[in-house]
């Protein structure tokens, strides 16, 4: 097993070019957030635009728009039911994040498929939360599946994959990732990372940390990461160390880890191991 | 009397296993905040959440979902109008908070009601403020009288008891709260709790948490802490021990004790006192 | 002239008494607020509540209750077309405010009318901004006007008084006072308190608070200090005095002086004030 | 060609004459932000208002006015669809910011149209974001053009100049600025500023910089510049140099510099700057 450490973060996250642009960060769109976990999606993208994504979009129920923007006015918005824009909206971007908050309507599944459906050779796409439960449940199809992350909890992947909690061996998942191809973050007290090649395997993280709204913050995270550093296990890896180990050093002083109090310390992090030798090359 | 010192916050506020997920630390609902008292369910669940309730829920009046959400993402939203949903939501929760802010109409009367008679025996309920002049007014049932608190002010308590207010002696409210069965949580500068057993006395607090959604706030860290400690006397006065010892160091250094500055502190509070020696194991 | 120094905070701000309730504070009610002035009365309400009003409930435009509670989950709402419930609330308060954002439209005037004939012989009634305007081209009457205060720029006490600014003389603002009755505070860079006895002249203030919702925040202020040291020219001149000492050690750093960020440091203010020692008594 | 360097702010930035109003420090009328692009003129309205301009209206779809003031209750705002309203409040106003997050609509072309025919002689006009692909594309007419700002990217630059970005040098620029005889300030890595003698040449900002919403942030401060020191290619250079001198300096310390975080930093180093020596004087 691979065991993560902040070298992962010294590899990973690059100083930024001098001669660059919004563009040359990345383009993330984020679909979640139904009228009852609205909330889900805006943690998402607090994670994202904190992460440094270039422009970061979010498709969500229209009462989840005003929220959005008193927190964060940095984020776009699109209305969940337009689809026609929707569509529009995929064809130019490097990353899609779809399920925080998404819930399992009918009206949802639709969307679901329509966004698998869409996906291009050159996008990422992350499956998170509902999302999964709905693609599971309805064994939908993937185009790109080597570009495709999934990022359950212990019983989204029983749905999943098959497997009951307690027959979810590292051999077992392995096995069942193989199958589905994509990439899998299995989210427990210590998540590990399925590549298809090895296992990552979080060394960080604590139990403050189990509250609403960790996970949607992690999925938003991955999405910047991605947009910014690329699609690779390793990407994926550095942002699950990452918020588990700012979840750590807030836990130190926090019963409780408030999922948005994670992304508020994103951006010193990342400057922080951005600036560190680079021994590995 | 059980004069209430930091030894019971102690006691009740234990290190959390390592081995969790936000599933362990309970399922809170919060309902309340109608058109014209939105604030008061606000503040309730910005208190549940900071204790660290693995995942609270808020019932109430659409308009309120946006600056819910603006403030505190980590909630999740329900509209208090709509009834089925509400009773799938209670089916498998902890505990329910009903009362602030909630507003005395004849829907709000029929809401209470359902909500009393879908309690179950493993589930804790706590009726504050307008619920309990709703309550005693109508002389409603209570199905687990034993798990049920009421958390009135003096006023409120006259409602209930039928005692005025300077009959409520010590004596007096002990002999109602046995015709009540459930605990009482009797708010005034210095806060009694009447669980069957004893009298537990509040030995802080100040006039400076004198200020409109004090009791909000507390109703909220009650929850949360039975949410996650399990519904007892001890939690319960945890509770309000530690709403009253953050108010008094917050009035140090502040004329008013804004109620959402107490909630800002309770994870650093709650983080300090589980990492106390537990003498009493 | 009376010059305005600290001693006049020292004097009103008095310890709060340890057997008291929210009710001890006073109970407030804020009007204004149409559609494009909404921030307004926002700004008053923060103030207010910072002072440490007992309760504050803020009567304004719909669409301003979100931002509101977004912001202050303390205050309570009501919709500024609700006449019947504004009637029923304004029975049991201490003091009104009417003004800040409230515009001039027909609507708004026919509801100054409606609050000023209810004002009551024990509430004081602060009139603000446009209600300043509207109140002097309608000529309305006062019922009790030495419980009134008026809080114009020059321009709107030209609009009061009819003295041009350039005739704005002490005395000739003293001589308009006697015909009003109504204490006026003429605000300007050093700002004059006309009750119909003295003139109370502000020694701090700076240019820096020149700026959208310095007056807002003023009158919330002004309505905070009524309702919980009772209506005088001492609680008034208090509340001119502190606003401006605040802007001043503001300004030490700011440019400019944002009127939220007063409201901000108004409890430790007041803490400080109230713990020295009141030489005059 | 002219570097800038903190001179341009210690000479632009002066410290506030004592005896003023809000009006002294200019009206601000700021016009964008459609259903999905809000949060471009919240962010240009907090960056107004924090340099000190004395008033700002924001006038913006209605669904953007609830963040708008549950984050800064200081601006007014008007309804986009008012166009009433709109035209009576550009009547009287210092400083026009016309475009971010505005959009491409066929409304919108018809406000542009309307807000250039009604530009007055003594008020400037700043043309940024979809506004400047508006004007470019539909070659719309300038009243008073040596009181015009465009504030385009590279790729705006091209639509609005003709020139490819290759083909965008010093020379070629200012050929093509003295054809359209408006002040360009063109965004890149290193901003430049054509105002028809010289050209300045931003020597500060960084690649944090380089995500969605730092452009818009700039606009508002371009406007809150001219609104209080006057329209001058010495105003607006300064409030290029001010906003990428704060991004260097938090920089520092984060990966990526949010753009409001920007704006949360403004007052304190424009008082820094006023206090400065002016030895150019």
């Amino acid at each position: 097993m691979n065991q993560l450490t902040e070298d992962i973060l010294i590899k990973v996250i690059t100083q930024r070019p001098e001669n660059s642009h919004k563009g040359t960060f990345g383009r993330a769109v984020l679909i979640g957030g139904n009228n009852q976990y609205g909330g889900a999606i805006i943690m998402s993208a607090e994670a994202c635009i904190n992460t440094g994504a270039g422009l970061t979009t979010v498709v969500t129920a229209e009462k989840n728009h005003a929220p959005l923007h008193a927190r964060l006015p940095e984020a776009m918005v699109v209305d969940f039911s337009d689809t026609e824009l929707l569509v529009e909206l995929l064809k130019n971007v490097n990353v899609i994040l779809v399920g925080p908050g998404l819930g399992l309507s009918v009206t949802v599944l639709s969307i679901l498929k329509k966004i698998l459906s869409l996906q291009q050779e050159n996008q990422w796409l992350i499956i998170d939360g509902s999302a999964i439960t709905l693609f599971a449940s309805h064994q939908l199809p993937l185009k790109y599946p080597e570009k495709v992350v999934f990022t359950p909890h212990q019983k989204e992947w029983q749905r999943l994959s098959g497997l009951e909690i307690d027959k979810q061996t590292p051999e077992n998942n392995q096995e069942k990732q193989k199958e589905l191809t994509a990439t899998i973050v299995l989210k427990s007290h210590r998540t590990e990372i399925y590549d298809g090649n090895q296992i990552w395997h979080n060394t960080v993280g604590n139990a403050a940390m189990a509250t609403g709204g960790t996970g949607d913050t992690l999925a938003g995270m991955i999405a910047g990461f991605i947009a910014q550093f690329g699609g690779s296990s390793e990407s994926i890896a550095a942002a699950v160390y990452l918020h588990s180990k700012i979840g750590d050093d807030l836990a130190q002083e926090h019963y409780v880890v408030i999922p948005t109090s994670i992304s508020q310390e994103i951006s010193r992090y990342m400057k922080n191991y951005a600036q560190k030798e680079r021994t590995e090359e």
